[in-house]
């Protein structure tokens, strides 16, 4: 059983009451925009700076909200979370705020500043091998063993509330500066971040055009969106977005996605590194590669700008120092 | 004749007046905190992000509040800078908000970054060599030729009293924190931001310390308070803190600071190191060398926290690729 069966989609009621339970815990990131980048791109580029978010990700606001409906008695016993990172750290921070102890399934290969910062917050750590059982298996088996609940990392309507939170920010911040917004650009891996922001814009700004963008081969999204059903990643497929190497939508992801989803974009992980050092160079954030790819989108001109005003969410910053030094040595501006 | 001869410190509500010239112009940065950062120092950090201001630095909020009060037919006639970088890409997008043609004299061993963006920013700038002039003669020579007006990196009241802008938001920012600051620490080259910061903080927050943190070697500022006068850096000083390398505070800077400053600190290179990855790490910003030297004084247990609540300024984030590669890797945590 996944834990998606039975759930509807959050309304933009569920959104907005997202909000204001992570109303003083979540940071409210700002909106970044650089003249001399919106020169180089033709056009207006606003950047929802999600790296500055507590725990360096967005995943903190679905986690914490969560979390937080997790009926108080069940929620002492525990949360497990599965995770190559992000949502790791989230789960962590949001438990720790809510008085619950966090047990989190990571990759052996999870990127070292992501374990680090998962057992800094407090949480246990469970490292697997991922080529020999799946890591949804072992948090299960964990979770019946401590009778503890499974914060689904996003296919669940508490989880893709709290990412919906961002859009409802985006929103506003944009209205407050002038800037009438013609398209909204959202990293994808399970597509809870851009199932929130688009229930969110649907509310707040009708009939702007979303568009989930995935690493290469792991646009899944995009082929989904495409085909009217939910189709895999290739089983071959290579990305150093370690973020965003989800296999397959969500069932409930994908059922609000293709409802209110312009389309998908796929970028290679050479754009993404450009994009990375295009963030470092005009904004002065720390993008990590699959936090850039809606970025990337947009700096490689196949989402081109063409005089229009666009936001690209930076969903996260939470990269190896000597990944980013190779990033920034590398790729070519 | 120095540009700061005959004026008078600029006052809170000259600050304030600055405050309503840059309103939508120069960005509200955000006042960022880390709770795994709060941790490990032992006390809470807040960090005010310059790096996200336009131009990647403080320097904006005083070039443009300068620019901004020279007689417009004057204006028109141009305005010249001498600046190692940051300073001149304030003033370059500044005199381009304002309709002034700008020429900045910038050093030939300046960062790479910022030149590019000083011309990027629609600036001429003129390279000179760092042995065989002083800047300030170039840019004294070249604004007589144009008739043009020399916009003062530190020494003037007006450039000050925009650099003070940053200090009202501080204040505001960490009341909306609910942090009540214990000390402020903001780097220090001619004097000129933390103579501003000082200048908002005596009226909104009386009492508080704020403390100068300069490069080893280059700590004339901390060196001329100790002994009541102004004292030069040692002339072979060498620091990779480029922003920083001011020789002697201000003839106005220090009539400020020796009032209003609780006193200065100096870190070393490896400390400012350090500093730079731990903001990668723990903020996901990019702060450059110069801008890192209060947090470096924290982080560094020079200033420790000791359970107190302190602001830090990180003032810039103008650094080439290469040598911020370069402290990623070479920087022990």
């Amino acid at each position: 059983m996944t834990s998606s069966q039975g759930f509807e989609p959050p309304s933009f009621a569920d959104v907005a009451a997202a909000a204001e339970r992570l109303r003083g815990r979540a940071v409210v990131t700002p909106l970044l925009e650089s003249p001399l980048l919106n020169a180089r791109l033709g056009g207006r580029l606003l950047v929802k700076a999600e790296p500055l978010q507590r725990t360096g990700s967005f995943k903190f606001r679905g986690a914490y909200n969560n979390i937080s409906q997790i009926p108080e008695a069940r929620r002492k016993r525990g949360v497990v979370a599965y995770s190559s990172g992000n949502h790791a750290q989230g789960v962590a921070a949001a438990a720790r705020l809510l008085g619950a102890p966090a047990l989190i399934v990571m990759p052996s290969d999870a990127s070292k500043v992501k374990v680090d910062n998962t057992r800094a917050w407090g949480a246990e750590v469970r490292l697997y091998d991922p080529v020999g059982e799946t890591r949804e298996a072992v948090a299960e088996r964990l979770a019946e063993e401590r009778d503890a609940t499974i914060v689904p990392p996003f296919d669940h309507p508490w989880t893709i509330a709290g990412q919906g939170t961002l859009g409802i920010e985006l929103a506003r911040q944009a209205e407050d500066l002038d800037a009438r917004l013609d398209a909204v650009l959202a990293p994808c891996g399970g597509g809870g971040l851009i199932a929130g922001t688009a229930t969110a814009l649907a509310a707040r700004a009708p009939g702007m055009a979303v568009h989930a963008v995935e690493p290469e081969g792991f646009d899944d999204t995009a082929r989904s969106l495409a085909a009217g059903a939910r189709k895999r990643a290739r089983a071959d497929a290579r990305s150093f977005c370690d973020a965003l190497r989800a296999p397959m939508p969500g069932t409930l992801t994908f059922a609000i996605n293709r409802r209110l989803l312009a389309g998908g974009l796929a970028v290679s992980d050479a754009e993404v590194a450009v994009a990375m050092r295009l963030a470092f160079l005009h904004l002065k954030l720390v993008i990590e590669p699959g936090g850039a790819v809606a970025l990337a989108a947009v700096a490689s001109g196949r989402f081109a700008l063409d005089g229009r005003t666009v936001a690209v969410v930076a969903s996260g910053g939470n990269v190896d120092p000597a990944l980013y030094a190779e990033v920034l040595a590398g790729a070519e501006e």
